[in-house]
Protein backbone atom coordinates (compact mmCIF):
# COMPACT_ATOMS: atom_id res chain seq x y z
CA UNK A 1 0.00 0.00 0.00
CA UNK A 2 1.46 3.40 -0.46
CA UNK A 3 1.33 5.67 1.99
CA UNK A 4 4.06 8.50 1.76
CA UNK A 5 5.28 9.72 4.62
CA UNK A 6 4.14 13.18 3.68
CA UNK A 7 0.59 12.23 2.93
CA UNK A 8 0.69 11.57 6.94
CA UNK A 9 1.96 14.45 8.03
CA UNK A 10 0.29 16.85 5.94
CA UNK A 11 -3.25 15.13 7.63
CA UNK A 12 -1.64 16.15 10.88
CA UNK A 13 -1.42 20.04 10.13
CA UNK A 14 -5.11 19.90 8.06
CA UNK A 15 -8.25 20.45 9.00
CA UNK A 16 -9.79 16.72 8.90
CA UNK A 17 -13.34 17.31 7.48
CA UNK A 18 -14.13 13.66 7.68
CA UNK A 19 -13.37 10.61 10.78
CA UNK A 20 -12.55 7.92 8.28
CA UNK A 21 -11.65 7.57 4.61
CA UNK A 22 -8.86 10.02 4.15
CA UNK A 23 -6.32 7.86 3.28
CA UNK A 24 -8.14 5.74 0.49
CA UNK A 25 -9.57 8.83 -0.56
CA UNK A 26 -6.35 10.06 -1.31
CA UNK A 27 -5.66 7.03 -3.65
CA UNK A 28 -8.88 7.07 -5.07
CA UNK A 29 -8.99 10.79 -5.94
CA UNK A 30 -5.22 10.67 -7.21
CA UNK A 31 -6.96 7.37 -9.79
CA UNK A 32 -9.78 9.30 -10.48
CA UNK A 33 -7.45 11.80 -11.68
CA UNK A 34 -5.35 9.41 -14.12
CA UNK A 35 -8.61 8.08 -15.59
CA UNK A 36 -9.44 11.87 -16.13
CA UNK A 37 -6.25 12.45 -18.06
CA UNK A 38 -6.37 9.48 -20.17
CA UNK A 39 -9.96 10.29 -21.18
CA UNK A 40 -10.91 6.95 -19.72
CA UNK A 41 -13.60 8.27 -17.20
CA UNK A 42 -15.05 10.60 -15.58
CA UNK A 43 -15.71 10.21 -11.79
CA UNK A 44 -15.88 12.92 -9.32
CA UNK A 45 -16.52 13.15 -5.62
CA UNK A 46 -19.32 14.99 -4.61
CA UNK A 47 -19.04 18.01 -2.53
CA UNK A 48 -20.11 17.18 0.76
CA UNK A 49 -23.41 19.35 0.84
CA UNK A 50 -23.94 21.73 3.37
CA UNK A 51 -26.48 24.11 4.47
CA UNK A 52 -25.49 27.54 4.43
CA UNK A 53 -26.81 29.93 7.06
CA UNK A 54 -25.49 33.16 6.36
CA UNK A 55 -23.48 34.85 3.79
CA UNK A 56 -21.08 38.17 3.45
CA UNK A 57 -19.69 40.09 0.91
CA UNK A 58 -15.99 40.98 1.47
CA UNK A 59 -13.33 42.38 -1.01
CA UNK A 60 -13.28 39.41 -2.67
CA UNK A 61 -16.32 38.44 -3.40
CA UNK A 62 -19.23 36.30 -1.90
CA UNK A 63 -17.85 34.60 1.34
CA UNK A 64 -19.74 32.07 3.50
CA UNK A 65 -19.71 33.01 7.02
CA UNK A 66 -21.59 30.06 8.38
CA UNK A 67 -22.75 26.87 7.46
CA UNK A 68 -22.84 23.22 8.61
CA UNK A 69 -22.58 19.66 7.14
CA UNK A 70 -25.27 17.94 5.94
CA UNK A 71 -24.77 14.07 6.25
CA UNK A 72 -25.23 12.16 2.93
CA UNK A 73 -27.82 10.82 1.07
CA UNK A 74 -25.95 9.02 -1.59
CA UNK A 75 -22.56 7.74 -2.31
CA UNK A 76 -19.42 9.49 -2.32
CA UNK A 77 -18.49 9.32 -5.87
CA UNK A 78 -20.37 9.17 -8.73
CA UNK A 79 -19.56 9.45 -12.55
CA UNK A 80 -19.79 7.70 -15.91
CA UNK A 81 -17.98 5.17 -17.43
CA UNK A 82 -18.13 3.15 -20.96
CA UNK A 83 -21.87 4.76 -21.13
CA UNK A 84 -22.57 3.86 -17.28
CA UNK A 85 -23.49 5.31 -14.73
CA UNK A 86 -21.05 4.27 -11.45
CA UNK A 87 -21.50 5.38 -8.46
CA UNK A 88 -19.81 4.07 -5.03
CA UNK A 89 -18.18 4.97 -1.30
CA UNK A 90 -14.95 4.42 0.17
CA UNK A 91 -14.39 3.34 3.31
CA UNK A 92 -11.77 1.82 5.71
CA UNK A 93 -11.74 0.30 8.84
CA UNK A 94 -8.64 -0.01 11.19
CA UNK A 95 -10.56 -3.31 12.67
CA UNK A 96 -8.23 -6.54 11.39
CA UNK A 97 -11.26 -8.90 11.66
CA UNK A 98 -14.65 -7.42 10.37
CA UNK A 99 -16.00 -4.04 8.58
CA UNK A 100 -18.83 -2.46 10.71
CA UNK A 101 -21.92 -2.45 8.98
CA UNK A 102 -22.62 0.78 11.07
CA UNK A 103 -20.08 2.65 8.83
CA UNK A 104 -22.89 2.56 5.79
CA UNK A 105 -25.89 4.75 6.44
CA UNK A 106 -29.64 3.25 6.46
CA UNK A 107 -30.37 5.67 3.58
CA UNK A 108 -26.93 4.76 1.91
CA UNK A 109 -28.22 1.36 1.57
CA UNK A 110 -31.63 2.52 0.63
CA UNK A 111 -29.90 4.19 -2.35
CA UNK A 112 -28.03 1.35 -3.20
CA UNK A 113 -31.01 -0.11 -3.83
CA UNK A 114 -32.43 2.68 -5.81
CA UNK A 115 -29.23 2.72 -8.16
CA UNK A 116 -29.60 -1.09 -8.89
CA UNK A 117 -33.02 -0.75 -9.93
CA UNK A 118 -32.46 2.04 -12.59
CA UNK A 119 -29.32 -0.47 -13.69
CA UNK A 120 -26.45 1.70 -13.03
CA UNK A 121 -23.38 0.31 -11.49
CA UNK A 122 -22.93 0.76 -7.51
CA UNK A 123 -20.33 -1.01 -5.15
CA UNK A 124 -18.55 0.36 -2.37
CA UNK A 125 -14.38 0.15 -2.19
CA UNK A 126 -13.00 -1.13 1.59
CA UNK A 127 -9.73 -0.39 3.00
CA UNK A 128 -8.76 -3.35 5.61
CA UNK A 129 -5.69 -4.90 6.18
CA UNK A 130 -3.84 -2.79 4.01
CA UNK A 131 -6.12 -4.11 0.82
CA UNK A 132 -8.88 -2.30 -1.04
CA UNK A 133 -11.61 -4.79 -1.89
CA UNK A 134 -14.76 -3.73 -4.62
CA UNK A 135 -18.04 -5.11 -3.25
CA UNK A 136 -20.68 -4.53 -5.70
CA UNK A 137 -24.07 -3.02 -4.18
CA UNK A 138 -25.68 -6.57 -4.90
CA UNK A 139 -23.41 -8.72 -2.99
CA UNK A 140 -23.78 -6.36 -0.04
CA UNK A 141 -27.31 -6.44 0.08
CA UNK A 142 -27.29 -10.29 -0.62
CA UNK A 143 -25.11 -10.17 2.44
CA UNK A 144 -27.18 -8.20 4.23
CA UNK A 145 -30.55 -9.96 3.69
CA UNK A 146 -28.73 -13.10 4.39
CA UNK A 147 -26.77 -12.60 7.42
CA UNK A 148 -27.91 -11.05 10.81
CA UNK A 149 -24.64 -9.68 11.72
CA UNK A 150 -23.61 -5.88 12.33
CA UNK A 151 -20.44 -6.49 10.61
CA UNK A 152 -18.96 -7.97 7.48
CA UNK A 153 -15.92 -10.50 8.39
CA UNK A 154 -13.07 -10.11 6.36
CA UNK A 155 -13.18 -13.72 5.44
CA UNK A 156 -16.19 -12.51 3.36
CA UNK A 157 -14.47 -9.84 1.76
CA UNK A 158 -11.89 -12.13 0.83
CA UNK A 159 -14.15 -14.14 -0.54
CA UNK A 160 -16.99 -12.49 -2.66
CA UNK A 161 -14.99 -9.43 -2.75
CA UNK A 162 -12.92 -8.30 -5.68
CA UNK A 163 -8.74 -7.53 -4.47
CA UNK A 164 -8.36 -4.12 -6.35
CA UNK A 165 -4.53 -3.95 -8.02
CA UNK A 166 -2.34 -1.54 -6.26
CA UNK A 167 -0.26 0.50 -9.07
CA UNK A 168 2.07 3.20 -9.83
CA UNK A 169 -0.13 5.06 -11.91
CA UNK A 170 -3.21 4.86 -11.27
CA UNK A 171 -2.52 3.90 -7.55
CA UNK A 172 -5.76 1.95 -7.07
CA UNK A 173 -7.33 0.56 -10.47
CA UNK A 174 -10.68 -0.34 -9.21
CA UNK A 175 -11.57 0.47 -13.06
CA UNK A 176 -9.60 -2.85 -14.14
CA UNK A 177 -11.77 -4.62 -11.67
CA UNK A 178 -15.17 -2.99 -13.11
CA UNK A 179 -14.54 -4.21 -16.55
CA UNK A 180 -13.99 -7.72 -14.97
CA UNK A 181 -17.39 -7.63 -13.18
CA UNK A 182 -20.11 -5.18 -15.19
CA UNK A 183 -18.11 -5.36 -18.97
CA UNK A 184 -17.21 -9.20 -19.04
CA UNK A 185 -13.31 -7.95 -18.99
CA UNK A 186 -13.84 -6.54 -22.15
CA UNK A 187 -11.87 -3.50 -23.67
CA UNK B 1 -45.67 28.47 -17.44
CA UNK B 2 -46.21 28.70 -13.19
CA UNK B 3 -45.03 30.83 -11.45
CA UNK B 4 -46.70 30.92 -8.02
CA UNK B 5 -46.53 34.47 -6.98
CA UNK B 6 -45.07 32.81 -3.41
CA UNK B 7 -42.17 31.88 -5.31
CA UNK B 8 -41.53 35.25 -6.41
CA UNK B 9 -42.01 36.53 -2.74
CA UNK B 10 -40.18 34.34 -1.46
CA UNK B 11 -37.08 34.53 -3.45
CA UNK B 12 -36.93 38.69 -2.25
CA UNK B 13 -36.52 37.41 1.31
CA UNK B 14 -34.26 34.40 1.19
CA UNK B 15 -30.39 34.54 0.59
CA UNK B 16 -29.54 34.40 -3.20
CA UNK B 17 -27.06 31.94 -3.67
CA UNK B 18 -27.12 32.38 -7.90
CA UNK B 19 -27.98 35.07 -9.37
CA UNK B 20 -29.65 33.03 -12.07
CA UNK B 21 -31.89 30.02 -12.70
CA UNK B 22 -33.78 30.09 -9.63
CA UNK B 23 -36.93 29.57 -10.57
CA UNK B 24 -36.00 27.05 -13.60
CA UNK B 25 -34.44 25.31 -10.82
CA UNK B 26 -37.25 25.26 -8.50
CA UNK B 27 -38.81 23.37 -11.15
CA UNK B 28 -36.29 21.35 -12.20
CA UNK B 29 -36.32 20.10 -8.52
CA UNK B 30 -40.14 19.86 -8.24
CA UNK B 31 -39.28 17.21 -11.23
CA UNK B 32 -36.58 15.67 -9.91
CA UNK B 33 -38.64 14.75 -6.52
CA UNK B 34 -41.56 13.89 -8.93
CA UNK B 35 -39.02 11.35 -10.89
CA UNK B 36 -37.39 10.09 -7.40
CA UNK B 37 -40.98 9.29 -6.08
CA UNK B 38 -42.43 7.76 -8.87
CA UNK B 39 -39.31 5.73 -8.71
CA UNK B 40 -38.57 6.63 -12.63
CA UNK B 41 -35.06 7.96 -12.16
CA UNK B 42 -32.58 9.42 -10.00
CA UNK B 43 -31.38 13.17 -10.67
CA UNK B 44 -29.65 15.20 -8.17
CA UNK B 45 -28.32 18.62 -8.17
CA UNK B 46 -24.81 18.43 -7.70
CA UNK B 47 -24.05 20.54 -4.03
CA UNK B 48 -21.88 23.87 -5.22
CA UNK B 49 -18.61 23.31 -4.49
CA UNK B 50 -17.25 25.03 -1.79
CA UNK B 51 -13.65 25.92 -0.54
CA UNK B 52 -13.78 25.46 3.32
CA UNK B 53 -10.80 27.89 4.87
CA UNK B 54 -12.18 27.67 8.77
CA UNK B 55 -14.31 24.93 10.59
CA UNK B 56 -15.29 25.36 14.55
CA UNK B 57 -17.35 23.40 17.21
CA UNK B 58 -20.43 24.35 18.95
CA UNK B 59 -22.71 22.40 21.08
CA UNK B 60 -24.61 21.32 18.05
CA UNK B 61 -21.20 19.97 16.20
CA UNK B 62 -19.16 21.15 13.62
CA UNK B 63 -19.79 24.18 11.80
CA UNK B 64 -17.87 26.23 8.60
CA UNK B 65 -17.10 29.89 10.13
CA UNK B 66 -15.48 30.28 6.70
CA UNK B 67 -15.66 29.13 3.33
CA UNK B 68 -16.29 30.41 -0.33
CA UNK B 69 -17.62 29.53 -3.70
CA UNK B 70 -15.79 27.40 -6.12
CA UNK B 71 -16.90 27.77 -9.78
CA UNK B 72 -18.07 24.36 -11.27
CA UNK B 73 -16.20 23.31 -13.98
CA UNK B 74 -19.21 20.33 -14.89
CA UNK B 75 -22.75 21.14 -14.75
CA UNK B 76 -25.76 21.38 -12.78
CA UNK B 77 -27.68 18.03 -12.02
CA UNK B 78 -26.45 14.34 -13.20
CA UNK B 79 -28.06 11.42 -12.55
CA UNK B 80 -29.61 7.82 -13.65
CA UNK B 81 -32.23 7.33 -15.82
CA UNK B 82 -32.72 3.98 -17.47
CA UNK B 83 -29.25 2.75 -16.57
CA UNK B 84 -27.70 5.71 -18.62
CA UNK B 85 -25.27 8.20 -17.46
CA UNK B 86 -27.63 12.43 -17.76
CA UNK B 87 -26.05 15.52 -16.85
CA UNK B 88 -27.68 18.84 -17.51
CA UNK B 89 -27.41 22.32 -16.69
CA UNK B 90 -30.55 25.01 -16.29
CA UNK B 91 -30.17 28.15 -17.81
CA UNK B 92 -32.61 31.16 -18.18
CA UNK B 93 -32.44 34.12 -19.67
CA UNK B 94 -34.72 37.74 -19.52
CA UNK B 95 -33.31 38.50 -23.14
CA UNK B 96 -36.44 38.24 -25.82
CA UNK B 97 -34.20 37.30 -28.97
CA UNK B 98 -31.39 35.71 -27.92
CA UNK B 99 -29.53 33.01 -25.32
CA UNK B 100 -25.89 34.97 -24.45
CA UNK B 101 -23.32 32.01 -24.72
CA UNK B 102 -21.31 33.47 -21.86
CA UNK B 103 -23.71 31.91 -19.68
CA UNK B 104 -21.66 29.02 -20.11
CA UNK B 105 -18.63 28.72 -18.72
CA UNK B 106 -15.76 27.16 -21.11
CA UNK B 107 -14.52 24.46 -18.85
CA UNK B 108 -18.24 23.00 -18.80
CA UNK B 109 -18.33 23.01 -22.53
CA UNK B 110 -15.18 20.95 -22.29
CA UNK B 111 -16.83 18.86 -20.40
CA UNK B 112 -20.22 18.50 -22.39
CA UNK B 113 -17.51 17.23 -24.74
CA UNK B 114 -16.14 14.70 -22.36
CA UNK B 115 -19.51 13.17 -21.63
CA UNK B 116 -20.45 12.61 -25.02
CA UNK B 117 -17.41 10.92 -25.78
CA UNK B 118 -17.56 8.57 -22.79
CA UNK B 119 -21.27 7.89 -24.02
CA UNK B 120 -23.47 10.04 -21.23
CA UNK B 121 -26.59 11.95 -22.23
CA UNK B 122 -25.86 15.85 -21.43
CA UNK B 123 -28.08 19.17 -22.59
CA UNK B 124 -29.13 22.16 -21.39
CA UNK B 125 -32.51 23.37 -20.41
CA UNK B 126 -33.04 26.82 -21.15
CA UNK B 127 -35.88 29.05 -20.29
CA UNK B 128 -36.50 31.46 -22.36
CA UNK B 129 -39.80 34.02 -23.15
CA UNK B 130 -41.81 31.46 -20.95
CA UNK B 131 -40.83 28.49 -22.99
CA UNK B 132 -38.29 25.83 -21.63
CA UNK B 133 -36.17 24.23 -24.64
CA UNK B 134 -34.18 21.00 -24.19
CA UNK B 135 -30.83 21.69 -26.32
CA UNK B 136 -28.48 18.33 -26.52
CA UNK B 137 -25.33 19.01 -26.44
CA UNK B 138 -24.31 17.81 -29.67
CA UNK B 139 -26.33 20.53 -30.93
CA UNK B 140 -24.83 23.18 -29.06
CA UNK B 141 -21.68 22.16 -29.67
CA UNK B 142 -22.71 21.55 -33.74
CA UNK B 143 -23.60 25.54 -33.17
CA UNK B 144 -20.95 26.59 -31.81
CA UNK B 145 -18.44 25.24 -34.47
CA UNK B 146 -20.91 26.31 -37.14
CA UNK B 147 -21.45 29.97 -36.39
CA UNK B 148 -19.27 32.44 -35.19
CA UNK B 149 -22.03 34.11 -32.82
CA UNK B 150 -22.06 35.00 -29.18
CA UNK B 151 -25.42 34.38 -28.31
CA UNK B 152 -28.33 31.35 -29.75
CA UNK B 153 -31.01 32.75 -31.37
CA UNK B 154 -34.69 32.31 -30.33
CA UNK B 155 -35.48 31.30 -33.53
CA UNK B 156 -32.65 28.04 -33.20
CA UNK B 157 -33.95 27.05 -30.31
CA UNK B 158 -37.63 27.11 -31.71
CA UNK B 159 -36.42 24.92 -34.95
CA UNK B 160 -33.24 22.37 -33.15
CA UNK B 161 -34.56 22.43 -29.30
CA UNK B 162 -37.31 20.21 -27.82
CA UNK B 163 -39.97 22.09 -25.86
CA UNK B 164 -40.11 20.47 -22.87
CA UNK B 165 -44.24 20.29 -21.57
CA UNK B 166 -45.06 21.49 -18.56
CA UNK B 167 -47.36 19.90 -16.71
CA UNK B 168 -49.10 19.70 -12.86
CA UNK B 169 -46.97 16.62 -11.67
CA UNK B 170 -43.86 17.34 -12.83
CA UNK B 171 -43.93 20.75 -13.51
CA UNK B 172 -41.30 20.15 -16.06
CA UNK B 173 -41.20 17.05 -17.62
CA UNK B 174 -37.92 16.99 -19.51
CA UNK B 175 -37.45 13.27 -19.28
CA UNK B 176 -40.10 12.68 -21.79
CA UNK B 177 -37.96 14.67 -24.02
CA UNK B 178 -35.43 12.67 -22.99
CA UNK B 179 -37.11 9.51 -23.97
CA UNK B 180 -38.03 11.08 -27.37
CA UNK B 181 -34.50 11.88 -28.32
CA UNK B 182 -32.43 9.08 -26.97
CA UNK B 183 -34.56 6.13 -26.29
CA UNK B 184 -36.58 6.82 -29.65
CA UNK B 185 -39.69 7.57 -27.61
CA UNK B 186 -40.17 3.90 -25.96
CA UNK B 187 -40.63 3.59 -22.68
Amino acid sequence: MRYPTQIKKKKQTMIHYGNRGMDLEYLINLSNSYYFEQDMALIYKKPTPIGIVDVGYTEKGKVIRQAYFKSPSTLDYNGLYRGKYVEFEAKETKNKTSFPISNIHLHQLEHVKRVLKHDGIVFFLILMNHHTFLLPGEKLLKFLETHQRKSIPYSYLMESGYLVKEKIDPPLDYLDVVDEIYFGGMK
